[in-house]
């Protein structure tokens, strides 16, 4: 190795976020965000917070949008999509325990409501969460391509409608403050998706 | 009439709003935000406009989210909802009318977009935009009251359910900025909620 490439490996070693402090970091924003709220919540507090550099912070995350949404990811990838052997259970169980669920029991819930909020007129946050949903939505793609596999629906099935209906269904709850009413609607969610209106006739 | 019931009269005739000057605050903030968008539309930016008193503006519209929703609802209500004779007619006019093509099309879709934002962090906004979102959707579940009456589908059919299902798929693709992707697919959101999932067996 020469001493040019050592250098290039070396600068892009310490460009990568550092897994201890960055975990520092999560807490410390986790524990402003349950004692201050959305509005105690900057880049400032969370440094004073983790006794750290605001411009670490600053490094690893460029604006309090996305502090916050990984915060937010770290409570989510604590939580496995579920495979319960039919579509229909798989996607109650995504609304349930994922979506609306996730969200009204707990600190999750207002702390999505804030990153949609500023992905509305901050490009960055914006950036941020389509990211996110992208990949998110990837692994829920995963429940209809396992119901394809079983021939639950044929080969053509738009998986991504049937996930875009469902998420949207408790992202409009969500920002409207309906969770807890959304919540005893999951099972009818999913069954006008997959079945349709019942009784309805062209 | 007693002297104090004719102060009570006037008294309240004189709170409510009045219907020139309303339009002229109105014009004023639509000016404003076509002029300089939403970061700089403020209470402050339309008085100065309308050459009205920052104070008159205060009395009937507490906040600035209250304000633009009330420029966005003067688009709103000069299209009427679709009767086509049909549901999916319907609910596609809908869609592509009223929500995911209004919004592409106009200055409304960033401003919805900012006033859902207001919402999730202030209170009043919140208030203002759940009220709208109400009113709006008893209009809209007429589609489905007429659909009853013509046997489209049963009496007990969840109109609350299939209106909500609409707009949130609508809502969801304008916070995440794919509007112009949406208005590709609206007749398969409504196919999938009336018809369900083609070739689906559980």
């Amino acid at each position: 190795m020469t001493q040019d490439t050592e250098d290039t490996v070396r600068r892009s070693i310490g460009a990568r976020r550092n897994p201890a402090s960055q975990e520092a970091i999560l807490d410390a924003a986790e524990a402003v965000l349950r004692e201050l709220g959305i509005a105690g919540f900057s880049i400032e507090a969370v440094a004073r917070r983790a006794k750290a550099g605001k411009p670490t912070i600053y490094r690893w995350w460029p604006h309090r949008t996305g502090l916050m949404l990984d915060v937010y990811k770290r409570f989510k990838t604590a939580r496995a999509f579920p495979d319960t052997g039919s579509l229909r259970g798989d996607l109650i169980g995504f609304l349930d325990n994922q979506l609306v669920g996730f969200w009204k029991n707990s600190l999750c819930g207002t702390v999505y409501r804030a990153v949609i909020a500023e992905a509305q007129t901050d490009a960055g946050a914006a950036e941020a969460l389509q990211a996110y949903q992208a990949e998110r939505k990837a692994v829920a793609r995963q429940m209809v391509e396992r119901a394809r596999a079983r021939g639950e629906v044929p080969e053509d099935a738009d998986a991504t409608l049937i996930i875009d209906l469902v998420v949207s269904y408790a992202w409009h709850q969500l920002l409207l403050g309906h969770l807890e009413e959304a919540s005893t609607k999951t099972e009818a969610v999913v069954d006008t998706v997959l079945r349709g209106v019942p009784g309805y006739r062209a």
